[in-house]
C-alpha cells in the first residue's frame, strides 16, 4: 500500500457571482476539493485532476474510518506514480452542478430556501473551467504544472488550455474527443429522456417528493455502461453465459451480462443525483470550441499555450482513437507541441481508469519531464 | 406504381396444440397473413417473408381504404421486383405473440376469459417456425421454394433449414446473426428494464388497468433505433445540427437527432404492444443453435439441406458482416451451398428495409435461379 493514505476533503467558498455560458449568473457557490503532495514555494508544480461524468474530487487515497472508499483515480496518484506525490501537488475538485459536495441541483437555492432542483442552471465545460480557476486563484497557483482528465474530464483539460492559455502549461487529454457526434448526443438523450421521464422526477423537484427518479437512472447508467465497455471485453467477461439456476424463459436475470448491467444500474441509481446526471451529459453535448470557428478546430485550438499529451484506447468505441486524433492534427497542423500514444487495451472506454502498465508509463514518462 | 396493390389478410386457426421450447403447450391459436402472387400447381413457387422485431404480415402492397399503408418490405415484393409475384407466391405471416392479429399477449387466454397479458409464454424462434410449418400445411405447401428474412427474420430462415431440412430448399438470410453478442443482449436488457420498470407496466397486466407502459416502449425503441443506424450516417442525417430555437440550454429537444430518436420512440409506443416486445427481444437473445453442439456451428448447420445466401451491409453494427461470415464459414466448412453478398450501404442494420441497388440485383439474381 503506497498510495496517499488518509485524505480528507475540503471545501472553497466563493462569493462572487459566477457568469455562466448558458446565460445568468450563479451567485455565490461551494467547492469541494482534495489535494495530495505538498505545494513548492514557487507554486509551479500543481496538477489539476478533472473528472468524468459521475467522479467527483476524491481522486486518490481514502478517507476517515472508510478504508474501502478509495479515490476513483487511486492507481495513478501516489508516492513514485505517475502523478508523483513526492514531486506534484495533485488537486482534485466536483465540478459545479455535481452531487459530492459542491454547489449543485440538490444545494439550497438562496432566492427560495428549497433545493434548487430544476432551476439549477445547466453548467458547461467552459464554467467548470472557471469555476476551477478560482479554486486556483484560492490556492494560490497561478498556472497549473498541467491539467489532466479522462473522458468529458480530458475536454475540461482541452478547455484549460482555451480560457486560459496562460495558466496551464502542459494538458493531458485521455480518452476525449474535441466534441460528440450525433450518436453519442443520441445515447445521452435516451439517458436523459428516462430520467425526465420517470414519474419520480417530478419535473426536477423530487426532492421535496421524497422520492428520487431511481427507476430513470438506473437506466440510464445501465446504458452508459454498455458504451463504457468494449464489445470484445463484453463477450470475453460475460460472453453468453447463464447465470445459475436460469434458462427460464422468462424476464429474470439470465445472462451474466444483465446481472452485472443491473448491478451497476442499481449502485448508481442509490447514490447519484438525477438533476446533477442531467447537468453533467448535457455538458458533454454543448462541448465544441470549434463551433465558433466555423467548424475548423485548428483555428479554435490556435490560442492555446500549453503543450499536450493525447492518450487513446484502441478499443474505446465511445470516443474512439479517431476522435483522439482530431485534436492531435489540429494541434499538428498548428505547430503546436503535442504527444500522442493509442494504447491497445481491452477496456474500452473505461480504459482510462484501468491500471494498464503501457498506458501509466506514457503518462510517468511525460510527467517526469515536465519542469517545475 | 407497379406494386402488388390492395391487399388484405387472413386468418388461419390452428386447434392442436403447439408444444413450446420453453415447455408447456400453447392452446388453439390464429396467426395472420396475407399472400401474393399465385401458388402454382406443383406447390413448389411459395416463399415465406419473415419479419423482424417490429415486423408483421403486412409485407407489401396496401390495405383497404389505406393507400398509406404499405407494407414494410414492399420495395422487394411485387411483380418485376426481386420477390417476383409473376413468378412466385409470397406469404408474410405475424409471428406468434405478435400484436398485429395473430394470437399473443393481448389475445384472450381461454383459462381466464382475460387477456394473456405476461402469462403469455415466451416464444423462440424454433416456436415460430414451428408454427409457420403449421401455415404451410394449412397452405398446401410441402416445401418452400424459399424462406427469407432480415434480421431477426434471417433466424428464422435459418431456423428453417435446421427444423424442417426436407421443407425449404433456399434460406436468404439477410442482415442477421448465428447468435447475439453480449452487447447485443445488453442492448435488449435494458430496453426491457425500461418497459418491465414502467409503473404502466403492471407486471405485464396493464390491459386490465386501462393503461399502457408508453414510456417505457419508447425508451426501448429510441435505443432500438440507434442501433438499427450506422454512426456515419447519424453523422451525415443529423451531424450536430440544432433545431430552429434551439440552444436553449435546458432539456428540451436541441439536437435534430434528439427529435429523430423521440418522434421514432412516439410513434412506436403509441400502437406497439409492451408484452410482444419483450418476447420478441427474448427470442432474439435465445437463438443459437450451435449451443446444443459445443458451440461449432458448423455440427449444428450440418443437417440442413437447403442452399443459402447470406447478405451482410459494410455499416451494420448491430449484427455485422462479421457475424453472418461466421454463417457462411460453417456453411464452407460443410461443404453446403452458400452464397454470400456484403454489400457497401450507409443504412447500418435498417440497409435490409432499403431499396439498394446492388442489394436487390443480389436477391434477384439468386431468386430468378431458383428452379420451380
Amino acid at each position: 500500500m503506497s498510495g496517499v493514505g488518509l485524505v480528507s476533503a475540503q471545501i472553497a467558498h466563493f462569493t462572487q457571482p459566477l457568469a455562466l455560458k448558458g446565460g445568468g449568473l450563479l451567485p455565490a457557490f461551494d467547492l469541494v476539493y482534495e489535494t495530495y503532495g505538498t505545494l513548492n514555494a514557487a507554486k509551479s508544480n500543481a496538477i489539476l485532476v478533472c473528472h468524468a461524468l459521475s467522479g467527483h474530487h476524491h481522486v486518490a487515497g481514502h478517507t476517515e474510518g472508510n478504508p474501502a472508499n478509495i479515490g476513483w483515480w487511486d492507481n495513478i496518484v501516489g508516492p513514485g506514480r505517475p502523478l508523483d506525490t513526492e514531486r506534484f501537488f495533485i488537486v482534485g475538485v466536483n465540478n459545479l452542478g455535481g452531487c459530492h459536495g459542491s454547489t449543485g441541483p440538490a444545494s439550497t437555492n438562496p432566492a427560495t430556501g428549497k433545493p434548487w432542483g430544476a432551476d439549477f442552471p445547466v453548467v458547461t465545460v467552459e464554467d467548470w473551467v472557471d469555476a476551477q480557476a478560482r479554486l486556483a486563484d484560492h490556492l494560490g497557483i497561478g498556472a497549473w504544472a498541467a491539467v489532466m482528465g479522462g473522458s468529458l474530464g480530458g475536454m475540461q483539460a482541452l478547455q484549460w488550455t482555451l480560457s486560459f492559455p496562460d495558466r496551464v502549461r502542459h494538458a493531458l487529454v485521455i480518452a476525449a474527443a474535441p466534441k460528440l457526434s450525433a450518436e453519442n448526443i443520441a445515447f445521452n438523450d435516451v439517458a436523459r429522456q428516462a430520467i425526465l421521464t420517470d414519474p419520480d422526477f417530478h419535473g426536477g423537484h423530487f426532492y421535496e417528493h421524497g422520492v428520487r427518479p431511481v427507476r430513470g437512472l438506473r437506466l440510464a447508467r445501465m446504458l452508459g455502461h454498455i458504451t463504457y465497455l468494449s464489445d470484445d471485453q463484453m463477450a470475453e467477461k460475460f460472453g453468453r453465459r447463464l447465470r445459475t439456476g436460469a434458462g427460464s424463459y422468462g424476464f429474470d436475470v439470465e445472462f451474466e451480462i444483465e446481472s452485472y448491467l443491473r448491478y451497476q444500474g442499481d449502485k448508481f441509481a442509490g447514490v447519484f443525483d438525477a438533476n446533477t446526471y442531467l447537468r453533467m451529459t448535457k455538458a458533454l453535448d454543448y462541448f465544441d470550441p470549434a463551433q465558433d470557428f466555423d467548424d475548423d478546430l485548428a483555428r479554435a485550438l490556435a490560442r492555446a499555450r500549453a503543450k499536450f499529451l493525447v492518450v487513446a484506447f484502441s478499443t474505446d468505441w465511445r470516443f474512439s482513437p479517431e476522435r483522439s486524433r482530431e485534436i492531435v492534427h489540429a494541434l499538428v497542423h498548428n505547430g503546436q507541441a503535442v504527444a500522442y500514444a493509442e494504447i491497445d487495451s481491452a477496456h474500452g472506454h473505461d480504459s482510462f481508469l484501468m491500471d494498464e502498465p503501457h498506458y501509466h508509463a506514457v503518462v510517468d514518462t511525460y510527467l517526469k519531464r515536465v519542469k517545475l
